[in-house]
């Protein structure tokens, strides 16, 4: 499953509350603009005051941890172009909000009429408001868009072109149980986990899923007998992925439901999630309860070379994969699953079809030529050679971004005095082979302040958001932080954005 | 909502059962065959079994039906054109499945590098196997692949390109309600209904779905509140689209539950389902509950010109809407709601964050390029002018294919003297500026036969497949019937198939 807030109850129902309508991209850069970095001077005099801060105090404290937050920010600088004209959010009014994403519907279409391969002509669109003065920096959730430099040197090895009358059916193939799973895409997840080694698959049914949310969804549904007298209940050992209690409880299902810390349970009969590496703490992680009439499901979303050493080949019942955080492809919300047993594929296939009936076709296409393209940069007997694909390896290349913000970050926590990380880890990597140190997607902060209870409320207090340990089932002196991979740091707007008002809510409540 | 089959309880649990499992394809054409139609001698001889067949025998009369159904699967053959060279489904072990399937992927993935333009060398993947002296015509759903030969015509007007690192990114607009939806998309949205007038768009958000599907389970959650003591009731006149009922209670939500026939309901508290043109019958529908508490939801997914003429401007609280019906991209899963209430549209935006985490980008980005081609067939005022657009007029199109299929239906129908359909309705209609009669997407055929109570097992007996009266609320003596419209027949093989002893007890049970 993806590393993504969804809301709890103190949030309210609206959508995608509070994080994703509260930022604003600290990377926005004019189409025309080069791809130097952004200066973030508006943000910078905010977190130093007065002059020079004074030594421990807690300002100071904060801005040396919001400092590095800001050089990550500045290294994704270097890294990512993201060109896109105007923006939607300086608009006060819906009207003229709409009246712009017209003008703009052109621009983001790609056009094989008008310039189809001019990679530079068209960009994402996340619709992220621009920094202000008033910007506050979120490391509430990730976004992984410190892959598109990556994918920007790839050049045309990742892209698709797909004809109006391509892929109309709703099948892919009616032989398959998972009749919706596009061959191409099958074919090159199966090539995938074979050339990294950290999955079996021969044996497995694969089966796509709009990202692993739904799979992990799927995987309930499977798993939960419909006839038995209670829901089973869902367990995680804590800190827990926070998605998980929301997604399993959200519509009040009579199969399934949330029954917190696997560690806590009592019971044979259960569904047992486990994440590995972990959101949102890093660690490695096995199964903490046996009984034989209990499941797993293992969300492997993370056991990627970049973030972890792959000691040996999972080949677990239920395995959950995404694009989202293997090559950062969150937008097209692919995600697969790798599963042993037939009927089990078929009851999760069957959730698919009641869902959404089945998944993009589009987005799977895609998915597949993007793999395709990690392999190749592996493979040493491709007809381009090994030269040419050196500088298109994926996986060196998310290490290597992970190590500089790793090292930062860790640095950064060691002069604050009061912020503390998980031990760093290393192992033998079969894929790499060499030793190479654990780089979790998210850092699992612990505030050591004594006068500190809530780390992600003293946080905010100085504007940067995190998410608090509390949500993860674990001590509120922790929290979440997604300055580090997979992710950008992103900075708010209270003042541009139509949603200023809540936002200010949001910080006075 | 889709037109398309979700289990029933009679069907067990396994995936898409039983239809999507059983039917092959019957235009499957090699990848270097012209587009001349496919003889289907194969199957003429099994309904004409020796000689002239009796007059007024039962096998006489189904096989007439059975007939028109073969003439329409001609009628296709003349305008689809499928090309995929190979199918897995003639391979009977799994292994050798993936091995073909391996080989196809290079094929499958559209490749600007090695001919990007090339729209003969690729095809839509559907799996379907190859029709044989066991076929049996399967009209149990659509699958719009009827479109495909319109959007052949289209060129690159509808073509996509997505470079590898394009729309990696979670967010599409954060300041919009639905802060994953692609501002072209909605724009696209907007332009098409305004030129239809079909759906009031000013003054209403527009949410996107994983098809219209996942939009009918957001509404359900967005209008039944969760602190309710019993589930919200969900309703609908009958007969009902099938999937009504399974897709709202397949989770054994506590919020909500289905409740039958609107028309049988007490109570005030609902949320009635209206579907207009309905599916299964084409009728014409108002909501039938008028409680100030109850709700409804409108699903106009057939409310285009190709299948019924537009009479106003369609401005209810909660519209729902489909490419796979408008435009023929079923593979593409996007929907689309208008809706009025910004609450509302939050809510609903919430359930597809907690339960997909957003909707494909790529297929976002695909389906309004496809929209757009739409409307500029009709803008007389677009660069191209008038005259070039004119054979591009995708409701024309549709529109013409549907009158010539109705035509030989109720002709075979009159023949048979054992069928009637619903009355031919007709009205003026807006958008064409004259007079249309209605097309539904399927036909809700009656078998008049005193000794004949269940339809849909008489055509079975005559290996014709369609779906039961009962599945749609209504009597067995009816079936809906997918030999029309948008929907492409489809032959089923129980011999080649992987699948064949599930097919076989699927005809023996």
């Amino acid at each position: 499953m993806a590393a993504f807030r969804v809301g709890n109850k103190s949030q309210g129902s609206g959508g995608m509350v509070p994080s994703p309508r509260l930022f604003a991209s600290n990377h926005r850069e004019d189409a025309t603009n080069g791809s130097g970095p952004r200066p973030v001077g508006p943000l910078r005099p905010k977190l130093f005051p007065a002059g020079k801060p004074r030594k421990r105090a807690p300002i100071w404290q904060a801005a040396v941890f919001a400092s590095v937050a800001l050089n990550v920010t500045l290294l994704i600088h270097h890294y990512v172009v993201v060109g896109q004209p105007g923006t939607a959010a300086s608009s006060p009014h819906h009207h003229q909000e709409h009246h712009h994403q017209e003008h703009q519907a052109c621009e983001l279409h790609p056009d094989a009429g008008s310039g189809g391969k001019s990679r530079a002509a068209r960009a994402p669109s996340t619709g992220k408001p621009a920094v202000t003065p008033d910007s506050v920096i979120n490391l509430d959730h990730g976004d992984p868009t410190m892959f598109e430099a990556f994918w920007r040197e790839t050049g045309d090895a990742a892209e698709i072109v797909i004809p109006g009358w391509q892929t109309m059916s709703y099948f892919s193939d009616v032989t398959n149980v998972c009749w919706f799973l596009e061959p191409g895409f099958d074919h090159e997840v199966r090539r995938l986990h074979r050339l990294v080694g950290n999955a079996a698959v021969d044996g497995y049914h694969v089966l796509v899923g709009t990202g692993s949310t739904q799979l992990f969804m799927a995987a309930l549904y499977a798993l939960s007998p419909p006839g038995a007298d209670e829901p089973m209940s869902v367990v995680s050992t804590a800190p827990y992925y926070s998605s998980y209690p929301a997604v399993t409880d959200f519509l009040q299902s009579g199969l399934f439901k949330w029954a917190g810390d696997a560690n806590a349970f009592n019971g044979d009969t259960y569904i047992e999630l486990v994440c590995s590496p972990n959101n949102p703490d890093g660690s490695i992680r096995e199964a903490v309860l046996a009984s034989e009439t209990g499941k797993a499901v293992h969300d492997l979303a993370y056991y990627w070379p970049q973030y972890t050493p792959i000691t040996r080949r999972a080949d677990h019942d239920i395995m959950l994969f995404t694009v989202s955080k293997s090559t950062g492809h969150a937008g097209t919300r692919i995600g697969w699953a790798l599963v042993k047993d037939r009927g089990i594929a078929q009851k999760m296939t069957k959730f698919i079809e009641l869902n959404t009936i089945g998944v993009s076709k589009d987005s799977q296409l895609r998915a597949a030529k993007v793999l395709k393209a990690v392999s190749d940069g592996y493979d040493e007997l491709s007809a381009e050679g090994k030269q040419a694909h050196h500088h298109h390896r994926l996986f060196d290349f998310g290490r290597r971004k992970m190590v500089e913000r790793w090292s930062m970050l860790r640095e950064a926590a060691a002069a604050s005095g009061i912020f503390s990380l998980p031990e760093e880890t290393s192992d033998y990597c079969n894929f790499t082979k060499e030793m190479a140190a654990t780089n979790p997607a998210f850092a699992w902060l612990r505030c050591d302040r004594e006068d500190v209870e809530d780390c992600a409320s003293y946080l905010r207090g100085h504007k940067i958001l995190t998410r608090s340990g509390s949500q993860f089932g674990a001590d509120p002196r922790y929290v979440r932080s997604a300055c580090s991979t997979g992710t950008t740091p992103m900075t708010s707007s209270s003042s541009a954005s139509p949603l200023s008002s809540e936002v200010k809510r949001e910080y006075d409540g």
